[in-house]
């Protein structure tokens, strides 16, 4: 055990808070400016591994391995200073080890070689935030099975708040009205000879075919939270004229490039990190393979706005596509629809 | 129609102003800083559909999709508060409808919603500049059409210009003798069994092919300015030394990182947006998918300088090359052949 | 020759030195701040065609291209104002003309034009470094030689420091223990029909099949320092806890994205310029095909660190993994293991 010979810390007279984990693309309650000093923040993941729809229209399925049953996994929120101390729990019924690597975290790569979790084990781990940002964390067990659990879907966010909340460039707070979390999953879904996605029996029977896919780096699927249309119809993202979205875009291993058709982002944190100012005014920004990004937009107008990954095959073809349904007034004086449709020479 | 309730504006005020649109790698008139206060900017576009040759070498073509004749569009250039009214026609004759989504403006999906014209119509459409940067428009008529239409070439760029002009990270001003307009298209052109490019008899007919090529996410071109060598030879860009030359490469679908050999960015608006300091001093700039950048060069030195998407398999072999031929006086001090090659150990 | 026409320089009261090159990811003595005016910084590059293993598990070999027989190239470090003359020597057995484009240098295609060695030549070039930052330097003879050449390992980087040194965005004086100099490949190894990679006899004999695999955009291999391992096991880096390490990565063709497992970016100069402040607290970081960029990191944990290319699929499956291997204590406070893994309900 790396630990043994370290000095002991005693963070006994910390408070200690449990955070409650929820679904994406939805956040944990929080603070955006820390109230009182430093905390432990207690979350709990359960390795889940389940068979998952990826499209209904072509049958395209995946044992996903998961935190907590979804893909992404949930979103841990805390304040630079704050420690999270992370039970995380392998189910007697898993087939696979998994473990935890936070890139927001210190040492050990990430966590990875202190939480390695067998079927039926589990493990705690406590780490200090100290980079403000929005980072990644994922499963990464070692060879081949790390990209074969990232790309099954083991990976989602933490975001670490400056205590003081979030500054623009030139200082002045920034407080936002919902967060919007989006986990984009590329996947590499192995076909059959007639084109057919394969159907497997349980996890992990798609290991040497899935590598193969892998291999030729290009996905099959690239989705906002697991599944095309998760964020689109019924589930659309909701907000209104004059509110501010904090849309937080996490992508554990392939590149991306969030737009939103109709909007900008007014400022844009593409690398993450909160220590550095945002950039602003964007029509669309770079999610690097490998981590998570800010962008916060106001609403102007109402109507539906797309988010996409801007290669507009990915988005379209391959998935990458959510809607935010906007409610409030139209405003001529930034757009106006002059002359409807009409035929030619009238 | 979504404007309906909304309150109306009247903007009759506002001086009015034709911008004429040329070809690209050219860019129209404009003033660097605004005089006067706002105005209405009235464009027209004509959505073309029409064969043009993308390879002489392999006899490689497309029914492209364009606005006015060209891909990328024409380059619209107005000041951050002028507004631009736009009418979109749809000749009798075409095959699909279109219409236009312009990332610098705010609501109805970028005006996509406010502008589906089918062939025989056309629309009016206005939209406030209220972001300055360089922006990418496009055609998405919705579903698998969007990649589609976009990847036959139906983009462009508008550039918003502060309206006291550019600026550099300590506010002195920016100024450019003149404009290189660049837009990046990949194609994914079906072939046949042989190898060889399908030819087919009109617009649309390669519908089917074409998703399958554009699934692999791997272009068979990737040019500028809509064909192998339409920058290069007689067609190279020109200048000299001493003059500044601001370059917007536009790409509204995938990730490229423009080059110019022999010399560099020296202001280089990545992300495109104005209201950011450029970076200074840049071998290679990146540009994401769906956006367009700006970079900004003075010439020290004559001679041939190639500008290439810096993936130098997509600038030579998919067609990604544009030359600068600069008039002017070699400076020995900067660089000089001490030896010209010669046998060794003589 | 270009420069028959220029006025003449008189450099001859300028110091000169030679520096020696050492292989990657070793970095030339240099100062950090210049002491003195600026000098003529010798350099001597042999260009080497040879046949190297990239990885021993399949025997996947290139008959690569090099400067100095190492992939990357070596290292040239020098001081903003200060000029670079090379010496290019091409050898008598060499199969393939030669020469040198460097990114930091201004006009001639980067020095490409003025340095092109056919076997059994050399020549000498210099140019001053005007711009402070990681550049790439790499072959470029012409046409499809280009990709091929910088595909087959013949490429590397210039750091041309500011002559008082790294500072951070407030001008504080950044100062690294090490430097760790990573090039990262992208090869295109043809296969047979047995998917096996196939065997050439000398140097060229592979370049009608590597310029069809290279159309393909996917490498077969993206490799550290040349080959699989190269920086691994016996070869992996060494640091300790409080030692700074600058680590360089340059990546002539290929977009790429480092990540520092179990650490971060603390300062981060993405796009290699010196000119521009450095990002903060980054956890991925992106090198643009066609440059080099540069991040700092002080280690704050003993223990093994990866460094990789986050896109995991490249990283695990393809090769672009590294080690850093750092003494010292474990910090309890920064990371504990609360519980090790253990059986669930305890
Ligand atoms: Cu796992
Ligand atoms: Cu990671
Ligand atoms: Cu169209
Ligand atoms: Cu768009
Ligand atoms: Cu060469
Ligand atoms: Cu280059
Ligand atoms: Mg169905
Ligand atoms: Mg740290
Ligand atoms: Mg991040
Ligand atoms: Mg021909
Ligand atoms: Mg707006
Ligand atoms: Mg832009
Ligand atoms: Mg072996
Ligand atoms: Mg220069
Ligand atoms: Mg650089």
């Amino acid at each position: 055990k790396t630990t043994v010979s370290a000095a002991t810390v005693d963070l006994s007279h910390l408070p200690r808070v449990k955070q409650e984990m929820v679904m994406p693309p939805m956040a944990p309650k929080h603070e955006q400016v820390a109230t009182g000093g430093p905390k432990i923040v207690e979350v709990s993941f359960v390795t889940e591994e389940r068979l998952m729809v990826v499209d209904e229209d072509t049958d395209a399925k995946i044992w996903a391995l998961t935190y907590n049953g979804s893909v992404p996994g949930p979103m841990i929120i805390v304040h630079e200073g704050d420690y999270v101390e992370l039970t995380i729990s392998n189910p007697e019924n898993s087939v696979f080890e998994h473990n935890i690597d936070f890139h927001a975290s210190t040492g050990a790569l990430g966590g990875g070689g202190l939480t390695h979790v067998l079927p039926g084990e589990e493990a705690v781990l406590r780490w200090k935030a100290t980079k403000p940002g929005v980072f990644v964390y994922h499963c990464a067990p070692g060879g081949a099975m790390i990209p074969y659990h990232v790309c099954h879907g083991m990976n989602g966010a933490v975001m670490v708040l400056p205590r003081d909340g979030l500054k623009d460039g030139d200082g002045n707070a920034l407080t936002y009205d919902q967060i919007a979390y989006i986990g984009e999953q590329d996947y590499y879904l192995p076909m059959d000879e007639d084109g057919e996605y394969i159907q497997y029996e349980s996890a992990g029977e798609d290991y040497s075919d899935s590598l193969d896919a892998m291999r030729t780096l290009i996905p099959t699927h690239s989705v906002f939270n697991g599944a095309v249309g998760a964020l689109t119809g019924e589930n659309a993202l909701k907000s209104k004229v004059g509110d501010t979205v904090l849309m937080i875009h996490a992508q554990a291993n392939r590149d991306t490039r969030p737009h939103l058709i109709g909007g900008h982002g007014n400022f844009v944190w593409e690398g993450g990190s909160f220590t550095d100012s945002p950039q602003t005014g964007m029509e669309t920004w770079f999610i690097r393979g490998g981590s998570a990004g800010a962008a916060m937009y106001t609403f102007e107008q109402p109507g539906v706005y797309a988010y996409v990954n801007h290669n507009l095959i990915e988005a379209v073809l391959l998935g990458a596509s959510a809607h935010f349904v906007v409610e409030g007034e139209w405003d001529n004086d930034l757009m106006e629809q002059v002359v409807a449709p009409r035929p030619m020479g009238v």
